[in-house]
Parts: structure tokens; C-alpha cells; sequence
């Protein structure tokens, strides 16, 4: 690996030493929630992670979804394309649920009568706030085109997430995209994908198989990330 | 007077006893900042908010913006047409100040390149959260079209009451609108328009002249408010 170039949360990016367009993004174990204020470390998380992540790309950019996704290089690490990441938190949901649900007063659960995008300005200091168009475009963060291209991707993205995990049981109720600009000015799914930044519930169950179990101490965790791995994995319809 | 139909923080709303299309706003002289948290009485606001309101709307509406007022009945007293309020904060902002600035981490004081338009979904318990257009047309708040009429109008209002104000000597940083429906659906401008619900700054010295007085506690309160109606009776180019 070359020069650690950045450390996030859940992951770190390091140069690789020949190609200056890709770097490796290693999955750690450590979690945290409400803007860093809860903290602690989730078993595997990063090899669960990293391996969801790599079937959910693989899936996505067969589908047509430019993403920057190469091949994943250990069971902690992928090879990606080198993006410079928009800030921006781009989140779809389905069902009303987490900032939403507190935010807007809609009981969690409740169907939303169709998708609905949400930008967030990715600032730790400012506790990432939700943005409209008009911000985005006045913070110079985006411009209209391409804000219209980020909601385009990320409704194509859900179409394409809700038809995986609804074949592999399992409702998808909401989640939180990146996307990075190439040097030649391509928009390109990045980040990751995974039980961190999105929420999945049991079909039959109703089970929450993501992040809120640590969020909300309902244990079973590591139990949660296994599982959505081992779906991942299966084949549609084969998940029971 | 008829029967008492609201009671807000700023102003009372009854019936008219003949007329069912027409209600009477009653300014009050209490005060409220920070969702309620701060509480005072600024003596004499009701009389000085009803007469600006009378003379803004006046004028807004003799430059084409369709708006509730319909005269003046006694000092703290507004006669205006009946309409269902959409309960949307509708913000203009031409300078970065108050939660906009504290949200987005710019400088109070700084120009936004262009006017820009945010949405305050009007509900006490959840803090009147900042709401996208998607959001608006998710909660049945507007539909896309009366969103789009709502910017419009918003935006037509900043350029007028920019125009008014520059010529009394005064910068229009930010306000807030709130329209209103009458019974066949046409989109009316309502409430009130003054320095409860604006920010206006002395062109010359750039003293606050409005509810920032109160909120930060920055002394003669009144003072301000009987300032901003001296000027906005005056006559354009003759305020100082």
C-alpha cells in the first residue's frame, strides 16, 4: 500500500503505489453514531462490510450505475477508482424512519407514497445538516445539473437495491449514497454500501438487520452484519 | 368583534360580526424568540407591527402582489380577507444571518450571490424544521405548482420590499411570509410584515432595527420598532 491519504470513521484510503487513479479502502470495526458521540467497535464489521459493499457495486455497476468499484483486493480491503467525493450525503428512503421520522413527526414504519431523496452537507462541525437545491447550488457544492444527476442516481440506485434485497428477503427502508467526480468531471457511486449506511429490515420479521441494533443497543450485532453478508451472497430467492 | 378564532404569539385573530370572507388581526405586544424559550413584552409593538403591516402590504399589493389586507380598523387593529393558512415559513434571505448562518457556517453579514428562498414547515412541537420542496409535496403541505407560485411571489416581494427599503435608508437582510388560501384556492400573501418577521439594518451604521434587538438582548427595543415605522411612513429619499 502507499500514503494513507484519508481516515474516515469506518474506513481508511491509502494511494496504491503504481496507478494514481485508485487507492484501497480498508473497513475497520470501529462504529459510531449520532455524530460521533456513541462510539465502540462491532466484530468484522469491516470484512462484512467490505465484502457487502463488493456484491452491492458489483451488482449496481452491471446494472449500468457508473460506480468506483474495481475488484476487492482482502477481506477487509477494495481497489476503487480515485473520485474527488462531492460533500454531500445523498439519502433515499422508502419508509420513514431515524432523522425523518424525529425531524418530520411521521411514526417509523410509515410507507412513504414514493421515494424521496434528501441532501445532507457532509461537515462534522455543522453536524452534517439537511441542504436544499438552493443551498447546495448557492454553497457551490453542486450545480443544478449535477444535483439532478446525483437524484437520477441515487433513484436508479434504490430501484435496483429495493429488487436485490427484495429477492433476498429483506425490505430496504432507507439509505445514505456518496458520489466522487473523477478528474474528467464523471460522477461516480462511491463509498460504501453496507449495513452502516443503509436500512434493511427482515421481510417476514421485521428484524432490524443494520446499524440501529448498535445504535440503539438491541444487540445481536455482529448476528446482523453476518446476516446480511450470508444473503448478500445467496442467490435470489435462496436467502431462508 | 366576533368570535375569537386564534391566538397566536404575536396576534389575535377574530371574526367579523357581518362579514364570513373577512377577520380582524389584533396585534399584541408579546414577544417570543428560540421557539418560545424567550418570552418579554416590547411595549407599544403592536401598534408600531400593525401600522408597518398596514403600510407594507399596501404598498405590496399597489405593485401587484395579491395579498389579505383590506384596511386599517384602529391602532393595533387590521382588517384583511379570510384565508386557510399554508403552514409554511416561506424565508427570503439576501444576506447570510440568524439560523441560516448558524446551520451553514457563514458569517453573518455576508451577501448570498443571488436571493435565496428556504421552507419552515409551521409546527411548534418539531421546532418549525427546514423542509425541501420534496418534503413540502410528501407532507401534502403544497402541491408543485403552488410551491413554485410561492417562490415566485416570495421573490417578487424581496424585490419590492428591497426597493421600499433602500429608499428609507434600510437593508432587507432576511423575513418570513406566510400565505394563505382563500375559499376558491387563490394563493393570497398573509400574516404580518414587520420587524418581528424581518431583518432590517441601517444602510448607514448598520445598527439592527428589529426583533434581534430582543432576541440578543441589544437594548432600546422600542426605539427600533418606532424607528422602522418613522421610515416607513416617510417618504422614499427623505427617512434621515
Amino acid at each position: 500500500m502507499g500514503e494513507k491519504l484519508y481516515e474516515g470513521k469506518a474506513k481508511v484510503v491509502y494511494a496504491t503505489t503504481e496507478k494514481p487513479d485508485e487507492v484501497l479502502m480498508v473497513f475497520k470495526d470501529e462504529a459510531t453514531a449520532f455524530d460521533g458521540k456513541k462510539r465502540g467497535t462491532i466484530a468484522d464489521k469491516g470484512v462484512r462490510n467490505a465484502a457487502i459493499s463488493a456484491v452491492l457495486f458489483r451488482y449496481l455497476q452491471d446494472h449500468g450505475i457508473p460506480g468506483h468499484f474495481l475488484e476487492q483486493v482482502d477481506e477487509r480491503t477494495l481497489r476503487v477508482r480515485r473520485v474527488k467525493i462531492i460533500p454531500l450525503e445523498v439519502v433515499v428512503r422508502n419508509i420513514a424512519a431515524g432523522s425523518f421520522s424525529r425531524r418530520l413527526g411521521w411514526p417509523e414504519g410509515q410507507l412513504l407514497v414514493e421515494p424521496l431523496v434528501e441532501f445532507f452537507y457532509k461537515d462534522d462541525a455543522l453536524g452534517d445538516p439537511l441542504v436544499t437545491e438552493d443551498h447546495i447550488r448557492l454553497l457551490g457544492l453542486a450545480t443544478a445539473d449535477e444535483i439532478n444527476r446525483l437524484k437520477e442516481l441515487a433513484l436508479a440506485v434504490n430501484r435496483l437495491l429495493q429488487d436485490f434485497w427484495r429477492e433476498r428477503g429483506i425490505v430496504l427502508v432507507d439509505f445514505k449514497l456518496e458520489f466522487g467526480k473523477t478528474e474528467t468531471g464523471e460522477i461516480l457511486l462511491a463509498d460504501e454500501i453496507s449495513p452502516d449506511t443503509c436500512r434493511l429490515w427482515d421481510a417476514e420479521t421485521g428484524e432490524k438487520l443494520d446499524k440501529d441494533r448498535f445504535r440503539r443497543d438491541l444487540g445481536r450485532v455482529e448476528e446482523a452484519y453476518a446476516e446480511v453478508l450470508r444473503r448478500a451472497r445467496s442467490a435470489p430467492g435462496q436467502a431462508k
